[in-house]
């Protein structure tokens, strides 16, 4: 092991879990980890914990006598495209060797393209889109449920209740969903299910997405028409990321495979597979460091 | 003063605000107050505090020397229409010589038509409707933000502002209003919107809906669009609450003034206007406890 060798960490830190991933110059992988929820608007110090025991578990699973003081740490997190979080996670007394920190659709959008000019739509338990062409970084969507996230799992659980409801009130027909949403959820009356919505968080509403696009294929007529308004705004999202003239496109996240065939066929002749993870992106990003601090 | 003389105290108690009236057997008001929120779901120590602080500020207001064991109380909560947080309230030791509890939407229904049978709307920070008919008691909507409440204020405020964020998002025209919420909220870009937004309850985005409606008096294409369809929910709710055929059907809440001339026709020509407040409904709901206790 040569003394002038580098090591690099990426970050994947979002609502649900943060992903680590270490490599040398060489690009060799030499440990992987996830940790709990790196997303700061969830608490800052949650999230830096977070990316602390997840770098921590990869560079333990990787068995070198390094520590994370030596690591170039490239860090996409959830939220930091908020200037005020922004500023607060920049603020973090980190302790790795340089840290460059950017937002999670950012690495995402690196990684699908291999570190060159792209754009992305992420389509899991929320949505939203990025395209970073000739250094302009472009962000679109992801403002966040209930107000955005149009499209996503979360949405389409949240929008198949939200009928549901109308439906077993006496408005609208009840469709074949809405039993499918009762018995997925083991409740039996409106009253019912509104009790078991109290506190629940997205990724509760995300649980019900592949229902609704299994009854959208089965022709229920209530899911057909959630899931083509869904699929409208992501079409209309990758139109919006098109218009800056990305020379790829890909569409990530749980829902991705799913919700694809629903797009306009002119969106879906763009989309091309992701080439790496985002955990990839963040490191490609942290390569950049070295040049970096080498010039400084 | 008779010493056969009853006294019934009368609790509207939702989200925000608890409110007790205190009248003797003739019906003379004695005595009002406001106390904090009593909506069970925020807590059930709260709604209880809440309740007790109204009523012992009602019976302080009348200045009578009598005692909270010695009202006949007639209760109406939001909340306890759902089963459990219902046997909740209803196991609790209260300090009435007897208690009535009922849902919110109940009293308003009783005080909107005097005690007889009828229907109510509710237009306010959310919406839902209620019909009592040959002792039949009938409730929709009112299944809280985001899966439900359509038409109310919150959610013509929620409404509002995600398609605002589409909007500036450069997918869809940017209307008027969209510069109009964005000048109501004193920020000035999509990122500061969802800032702003983080941990805010319904009554915040409630506050926008006279936004909302003013931008749809001036024409404005999304905001017309917005209340047209909050509207033809509520023109559907009424129709679902007419068809139990209640003599009366009244709307009532912040909104009802304002969403009510978006009605449907047929909707609007059966409005009538509300004869009593929901805290009188609660006492009248409490008078009839009078009878129940005596033939007990």
């Amino acid at each position: 092991m040569s003394s002038q060798e580098q090591y690099y960490i990426g970050i994947d830190g979002g609502g649900t879990k943060c992903k680590a991933i270490l490599q040398n110059s060489q690009g060799e992988t030499l440990g992987e980890a996830t940790a709990g929820p790196a997303n700061p608007l969830r608490g800052i110090s949650l999230a830096e914990n977070s990316i602390i025991e997840a770098a921590q578990q990869a560079l333990s699973n990787a068995n070198l006598p390094i520590s994370l003081a030596q690591l170039y740490a490239g860090i996409g997190l959830a939220g930091v495209n908020l200037p005020s979080f922004n500023a607060k996670m920049q603020q973090w007394r980190h302790p790795f060797k340089a840290m460059h920190l950017t937002t999670d659709l950012h690495i995402a959008c690196l990684g699908a393209h291999n570190g060159q000019d792209g754009a992305i739509m992420i389509a899991g338990t929320g949505s939203s889109g990025v395209s970073v062409v000739n250094q302009q970084y472009f962000e679109i969507g992801g403002h966040g449920f209930s107000v955005g996230d149009k499209g996503s799992g979360a949405w389409l659980g949240l929008t198949a209740i939200s009928q549901s409801l109308e439906a077993l009130d006496g408005i609208g027909h009840r469709h074949s969903l809405v039993d499918q949403v009762l018995e997925f959820l083991k409740v039996n009356s409106a009253h019912e299910l509104v009790e078991l919505l109290v506190g629940k968080n997205p990724a509760f509403f995300a649980k019900l997405s592949p229902i609704v696009i299994q009854a959208a294929k089965a022709h229920d007529p209530m899911a057909l028409a959630i899931v083509q308004d869904g699929a409208a705004y992501l079409s209309n999202m990758a139109r919006r990321l098109l218009a800056n003239q990305p020379p790829r496109l890909s569409m990530i996240g749980g829902l991705a495979k799913y919700i694809a065939e629903w797009l306009d066929e002119d969106v879906k002749q763009h989309l091309q597979p992701p080439v790496h993870s985002p955990e990839i992106g963040a490191i490609l990003l942290a390569r950049t460091l070295t040049s970096t601090v080498r010039e400084a």
